[in-house]
C-alpha cells in the first residue's frame, strides 16, 4: 500500500472515485492526472450556456482546483498520462511544460472520457465550424454568436478557457445561418440554443427521424416542435462536407430524399457537427487490454479492465446492461459518476458494484419533453434475443377536464414469450421526461407488463389522469400480447 | 347464466366492472343500479370547479347515461339496493318512485362507494356548512360563493343537479370568510379553490401537520405554501363545533395549543368539513358479510367478499396492500377503476387480480407538489412489523446551473433489518410529484435501498441533476442504514 491510487481524467468519474476514495481511506494518497486545464465541468450544460439560459461558464463547474485540493486530492493539470505498464504498475506521464515523468500506483482508474466523433467532417482550421464536446468550443461558439460590439467577456469567466480562440471567435461578424450536423441530443438540444440566439437554424439528419436512440415517436414529435419553434428539420439528409476553406460558407448534402436534386449546397456561416462520440483508450495501446462495445475499455460489475489493479469508468469504459445483461457502452453522466463513485469505493477496500444502466435518457426541444430507457428499436431487441412487440399511444397528462392537460405519447416494448417489459419512451410537454423513471425502475425489477398494468401509480387530476398514460400503454401492450 | 350480473353503483369501479363485463360477455345482461341521479363523475375534480378552474360541471362526467346505455349495460338510475339475499342471490331495491322490486343475480357486485363523514359536525340544515363528497355539494358552494347577480347557472350545467339548492344558494349573499375543517388532501385543495375565488380562508387541523398521510416534511412545506398564498394555516386547533342556527356564525375551535385563551370562535360565512369519508355497507346489512379495515367490505384478491358471488370493490371494499402484505383501505380513484374493470374480467369468464395498492397519492398547493406511497409514518411501519429507518433530504429538482431549479424534500423509510424500502413522499414545486410514481414501482418490486440507489434514472439538466432527489435520498438513507 505504499504507492497511491491513480486516476486519470478529472472530469465526472475520476473526480467521483477519488473523492469518494479520499473519503473513505483518509490516510491514503490519491493522485488525478489531467491532461487539460479543464476539471469538473458539466458537458451537459453547454448547449444551456450557448443558448444564454446559463450566464456564467463559471456556472457549469461542480469543482474548482482549489477545492478538490481541499479534499486532499493531489490534482495536477497539464499531465497526460501516455502510457501505462501494468507489470511495473506505473504511468508515463508527460507535461505542458514538456517533462516525462513515471509514476506508480497500488490501483489505476482511467477515467479518459470520451471525445467529439467528427465522422468524415473535419472542423479544425475551419472558422465557424465546431464540434461540441469540450467547454473551449462551447465559449468559441458563444463568443462567435454575439456580435462584436455585444460580446460579454465576462460569460467565459473560468481561468482555464482558451482565452484567444474566444476573443477571436468574438471579433468576426455573428453569424445568421447556422447547421447542425447530427440528430441525436446534443444536435436537437443545439438547435434549440441557437434559435433561441436569433439564427435560422437548419439541423440536418441523416436517416429518417431524429433522436435515433429514441424510437419513432418521439422523433416526430420532437421535429414537429422544432419546426414550430422555427428550425428547418432536414432528415433523410446526409451531409457530405463542410463548405469553405479557412471559413464555413455552406453544408453540402444529399437533397435527394426531400424532392430536390442529389448534391445541393445550403450557405451557412455556422456550424455545429454533432455526430456522436468515441472512447478515449490510447493511453493503454500496447498493454493488451481487453476492449469491447464502441471500442471502449472493457470492464465487469466493479468496473475493473482485464488488466491486474486497473479500473475503467465514464465515457471510456463499458457497463453491463440491466436489460440485456450484456456489455454496452452509452455514455451517460449518471453512469460517470455512479461507477467512479463506486470504484473509488472498492478501492478504498469497500467492495461496491458499479450498478447496471438502462439507457435511460431525457431531452428538451423547446416546449417539448422526451426520454427513453432500454431497447426500444425491434432490431437491437431481437439482436438480444428477445421477440420484440411494440405498442405506441397517446393519452392525457392529466385528467381531461383539468387545463393543462396535454398529449402524451408512450411507447412500450415487450417480450412475446415472456411478457417482459424491455424498453419504452415517453414524449409530449407536460412533465413527460420525468416519467421515464418509473419505466426504468419497472425495467430495472424485470417487471413483466401485466405487472406494470397493475402499478398503484399516483392519481391527481392536476398531474396525471386515474389511468396514467404508463398504464394506459401497459394495457394496450397487453392487449396485444393476449391477441398473439 | 340466466340471472344477470348486477352492479350496485354507477360511478368509477361500477361502470367500470359494467363496461368490462360487457365487452368480454357481450351476449351476458348486466344491471347497474345507482339510487342517485348522478353517475360516474370525478369526485377528484370538484375542488377545481369550485376554484373555477374547470369551467362546466358537466366537465367532471366520464359518461352520460345514454353513453352508458349505448354499452348495452341496463342502468337504473333513481334505484336504491337496500338488502341483499345471498342464499337466494336476490337482491331488494326501492325506486325513487316509492316501488319495491326484487332483482336476481348470477354475480354481484357491490360498488356503493363512500359517503363524507361529517364527526361531530353536523352540516345539515346549517346554510353555508358543507361536506364536499358529491356533486351537489359542490355546486351548491359553486353558487353560494358567487355574488348573487354575478352567478351563471350554466355552471351546474347537469340535468342531476340538485337545482332547487343551486339556487336557494346562489341567491344568498357570497360568503368573505371560510373555514375548512380538517388539513387532508380535501381540505389543501379546497383552501386552495376558495382562496382562487377570493375568499379569506382559514383551514383547521387538529394535530400539528397538514396531510398526515404524507408526512411531517409534505406537511410543513405545503402548510409554507398555503400561509405564502394568504391562507390562514391553524394546526393543532381542534375544531369544537359549528356555531349557528339555520346559517353558519363561525367556527368554535381550541385556541390553546396557538397560544390563544382555550375554546375561541372565528366568525366564518362558509364552512366545509372534510374530516374524512366512510364506507356504504349498510345494503349487507343481516348478510353476515365479512368487513375489514375502517368498516369496509372485506375482500380477496379478485375482489371477492365472504359472501359467494358477491363482489365489492371501490371506496366500500378492502385491499390488499403491496408492502404489508395485509388488508388495508384506502379510497382512492385507481384502486376503484382498477378493481372494478378486473372483476369485470372475473365475472365474464377471466380470473382477473384487482392488483394490490401501495396507497399512492399526490396533491397540489398552488405551486406545490406533493405525493406519497406506501409506509411513512413510523408507528404505522413498526405495527407492520418493520424497524423503519428514515431519513428526509433536500435535493434540486434540476441540474443547479439550470433556472427553475428548486429545493425537493425526499422522504424514504426502509426497514432496519432487510434494507428494504417500505415507503416515502416528495414535495417541491417543480415537476415533484409524478416522481412518486418511481418510488411506487420500486416498493411493488420490493426493492432495498441499496437496489433505489443504483436505478438508472434520467438526467437532463432541465429535469433532473445527476443524481436525481430520489437517489440522492437513497444514497442518505444507505449511510444510516449502513451506520447503524
Amino acid at each position: 500500500m505504499s504507492d497511491p491510487f491513480v486516476v486519470v481524467g478529472a472530469d465526472a468519474a475520476g473526480l467521483s472515485a477519488a473523492s469518494k476514495f479520499r473519503r473513505e481511506a483518509p490516510d491514503r494518497e490519491v493522485v488525478v492526472f489531467e491532461k487539460g486545464r479543464w476539471i469538473s465541468y458539466a458537458f451537459c450544460g453547454m448547449p444551456y450556456f450557448v443558448e444564454g439560459r446559463v450566464e456564467r461558464m463559471s456556472d457549469l463547474l461542480s469543482l474548482s482546483p482549489s477545492e478538490v485540493a481541499e479534499r486532499g486530492i493531489d490534482l495536477r493539470r497539464g499531465h497526460e498520462v501516455v502510457g501505462v505498464n501494468p507489470d511495473a504498475k506505473t504511468v508515463a506521464v508527460e507535461t505542458a511544460a514538456g517533462d516525462s515523468v513515471e509514476q506508480s500506483y497500488d490501483d489505476l482508474l482511467v477515467a479518459t472520457g470520451g471525445r467529439a466523433s467528427t465522422g468524415p467532417f473535419d472542423v479544425r482550421g475551419l472558422d465557424g465550424a465546431f464540434t461540441l464536446h469540450d467547454m473551449d468550443a462551447a465559449a468559441a461558439i458563444d463568443a462567435y454568436v454575439a456580435e462584436p460590439d455585444a460580446y460579454d467577456p465576462d460569460r467565459a469567466d473560468v481561468s482555464a478557457v482558451d482565452r484567444e480562440r474566444v476573443e477571436r471567435n468574438a471579433a468576426m461578424p455573428a453569424p445568421e445561418t447556422a447547421a447542425i450536423v447530427g440528430g441525436g441530443y446534443v444536435g436537437v438540444e443545439m438547435a434549440e440554443a441557437l434559435r433561441g440566439r436569433g439564427l435560422d437554424v437548419h439541423l440536418f439528419h441523416r436517416s429518417g427521424h431524429l433522436l435515433p436512440d429514441f424510437g419513432e415517436a418521439v422523433g416526430e414529435r420532437v421535429a414537429d416542435e422544432l419546426e414550430a419553434e422555427g428550425v428547418t428539420v432536414r432528415t433523410n439528409a446526409p451531409v457530405e462536407g463542410l463548405v469553405g476553406d479557412d471559413r464555413i460558407e455552406g453544408i453540402a448534402f444529399d437533397a435527394a430524399a426531400g424532392g430536390g436534386a442529389g448534391s445541393e449546397t445550403l450557405p451557412v456561416d455556422l456550424a455545429v457537427v454533432g455526430v456522436g462520440i468515441r472512447p478515449n483508450t490510447e493511453l493503454l495501446d500496447g498493454t493488451g487490454v481487453e476492449t469491447g462495445e464502441g471500442g471502449a475499455i472493457r470492464t465487469d460489475e466493479y468496473g475493473r479492465t482485464s488488466l491486474p489493479d486497473v479500473y475503467a469508468a465514464g465515457d471510456c469504459a463499458t457497463a453491463t446492461h440491466a436489460v440485456t445483461g450484456e456489455e454496452a457502452w452509452m455514455p451517460l453522466g449518471l453512469t460517470a459518476n455512479r461507477a467512479g463513485r463506486a470504484i473509488g469505493a472498492t478501492v478504498a477496500g469497500d467492495p461496491s458494484p458499479v450498478g447496471e444502466i438502462a439507457g435511460t435518457a431525457a431531452v428538451k426541444a423547446f416546449d417539448m419533453e422526451a426520454a427513453r430507457v432500454g431497447l426500444i428499436d425491434e432490431e437491437a431487441a431481437r439482436e438480444a434475443g428477445f421477440d420484440p412487440v411494440r405498442e405506441t399511444v397517446t393519452a392525457g397528462s392529466r385528467s381531461g377536464y383539468y387545463p393543462g392537460a396535454a398529449e402524451t405519447d408512450v411507447t412500450l416494448v415487450a417480450d412475446r414469450d415472456t411478457d417482459r417489459l424491455v424498453g419504452g419512451s415517453i414524449v409530449g410537454p407536460d412533465r413527460a421526461a420525468v416519467r421515464i423513471d418509473t419505466l426504468a425502475t419497472a425495467l430495472e425489477a424485470d417487471m413483466t407488463v401485466p405487472e406494470v398494468e397493475r402499478l398503484d401509480l399516483a392519481y391527481a387530476p392536476p398531474f396525471s389522469p386515474v389511468w396514467d398514460p404508463i398504464l394506459v400503454a401497459a394495457k394496450v401492450l397487453n392487449g396485444t400480447l393476449d391477441g398473439d
